[in-house]
């Protein structure tokens, strides 16, 4: 078997293709490291991917994201299925590994070959994390995982870019999670596709129930009513319905034609997220590198040049972009 | 006097240094708007600016943010400061003008002329929330207001953006604000200069005011020590107490001499915020209208051409720019 410095683009891709566990970790840290080969690969497996099942979860720090996940994971591999998770989420007890105690039981899953788990950093990675997220699906997809759980924090445009490759989107709150269904109510935060509200046993929990169950009746054009399910992650209760929804969600997707129009969506908003990452990374480098951009913020520091026209002169000398629009 | 359709750059920059509020008016409605007018007359504004104090009000739907505001302009126009609101929440009663009722007495201020309150959208903006927000406050500085509060829901990247021009970040939640909260100790919320608990006559209220205070307490670097105060906006309760601790905040910004450093990093932040948007307004203009580049995304579809392939070949045809970097 190869060792770690003897893989090549060719080898690493037909090692991800043949499911071998090795190649899959070497070409996630890849990924993860923003490291050249890295685009290769993907681009040699791209062909072979689309059969995975994307579920994103998302929701506030501390709701037991990743102990549902957990719980999911241990109740799906009953039946043999082959799945992947991916952590983007910098407070999740995933990307922290074993060092919180076994309270989720993560080794349980380390030590299963059907399950792949891999927090990611963005170290390196011009297109940030929805570069770095949407590589390593595609990886996992093609190494044969069926389902891919993408595990990330709801806060912030880089998550929703995180999670906009998902193909069901499961919000998980918990009772005090005030501020998201005030977010929820005032449209600030996207309705999901499936809303787990964890920690089902603390007394504010049906009246948490209510309230989301209310948000959501006033939204009566949505074909898919998003189901609420109330789950206690650490004892596995409410686990099983909450997948049940999520396959229903997959069902009605697949049955009504929309699968493939959402893909179709996900991967255009991915890509164009990607680019507008890596533009602003070109951006901040040419600043950071050229002594004559930054003496326009010195400028603009001593009142001898208005904002915006640094921005314009920024804009023309990195992008060449004429500014005709305004 | 000069009507609507009389203004010229000349005119309304000498109308807006000279306090006239029908100027001042048109250049927020100018600003908003994103017409090209308005770029040439904040040009012209700018060497006058620099004066004004900011106040970023920040925190999640529904706390009672405009209702503090409000609170603290009439406290302070007490002593006849000038002050200009703008607020960027689309969740907030001053967006929604007087509509909502007249809990928060909005229009005791839209009488006064010492009160200048705009809600901004961000139609026609290329820059997005950060360029119409700077531009509002540059023009308001000019104007003559001695404090400018921006108001704008906290979360996700554009809102920090906005609030990233502040002197001072105020952060205000209320008891149920579990979600900040656990946002606040798992470091994924940024720290606030100062933190209001509105509604403190909730009886959760206290057990909040600890929780805060002990995630704060970690936290034994920091110079400034954000304090927390307890308000009750609509009776005015605490308000005094609140503006103390934001002037507070701002005497210790000056006498330390660190003031000047933060705006210089505030302005210089702003300017990149603003050309990154501008350079996203422009990628997704030539996407739409440019068929070679929307027939990329129908490859990727297909799966004839991986995404990474389709980012960089768009960003080679829209921003020449040569990924060299991976």
């Amino acid at each position: 078997m190869a060792g770690r410095r003897d893989w090549t683009r060719e080898t690493l891709a037909a090692g991800v293709r043949d499911g071998d566990r090795r190649a899959l970790a070497r070409a996630i840290t890849l990924v993860e490291n923003g490291d050249p080969m890295a685009y290769g690969v993907v681009a040699d497996l791209y062909p072979a991917t689309g059969k995975a099942y994307a579920v994103g979860v998302t929701g506030p720090p501390g709701v037991g994201k990743s102990s549902l996940v957990s719980a999911l994971v241990r109740l799906i591999r009953a039946s043999d299925t082959q799945v992947g998770v991916v952590s983007v989420d910098p407070s999740s007890p995933f990307s922290h590994g074993a060092l919180l105690g076994d309270r989720i039981r993560l080794t349980d899953h380390f030590l299963d070959p059907g399950v792949f788990i891999r927090s990611m950093g963005t170290r390196g990675h011009l297109g940030g994390l929805a570069e770095a997220t949407l590589q390593a699906l595609l990886v996992l997809d093609a190494a044969g995982k069926d389902i891919v759980f993408l595990e990330t924090v709801g806060a912030g445009q880089s998550e929703v870019e995180v999670i906009g490759i998902a193909d069901t989107v499961v919000l998980v709150l918990m009772p005090g999670s005030g501020d998201s269904v005030q977010a929820l109510k005032a449209g600030i935060m996207e309705i999901p596709d499936v809303i787990a509200i964890n920690k089902m046993d603390h007394p504010a929990a049906k009246t948490m129930l209510n309230e989301v169950r209310s948000i959501l009746a006033l939204d009566r054009e949505r074909e898919w009513r998003p189901p609420i399910v109330l789950t206690e992650a650490t004892r596995g209760e409410g686990v099983a319905e909450l997948w049940e929804k999520i396959e229903a969600h997959r069902s009605h997707l697949e049955e009504s034609g929309q699968l493939d129009e959402r893909r179709r969506r996900n991967l255009a908003g991915e890509v164009f997220a990607v680019a507008s990452a890596r533009a602003k990374a070109h951006l901040e480098h040419a600043v950071a590198d050229d002594p004559e951009l930054r003496r326009l913020l010195d400028e603009v520091q001593s009142r001898d040049l208005d904002p915006l026209t640094a921005v314009r002169e920024i804009l023309e000398k990195v992008f060449h972009i004429e500014n005709d629009r305004s």
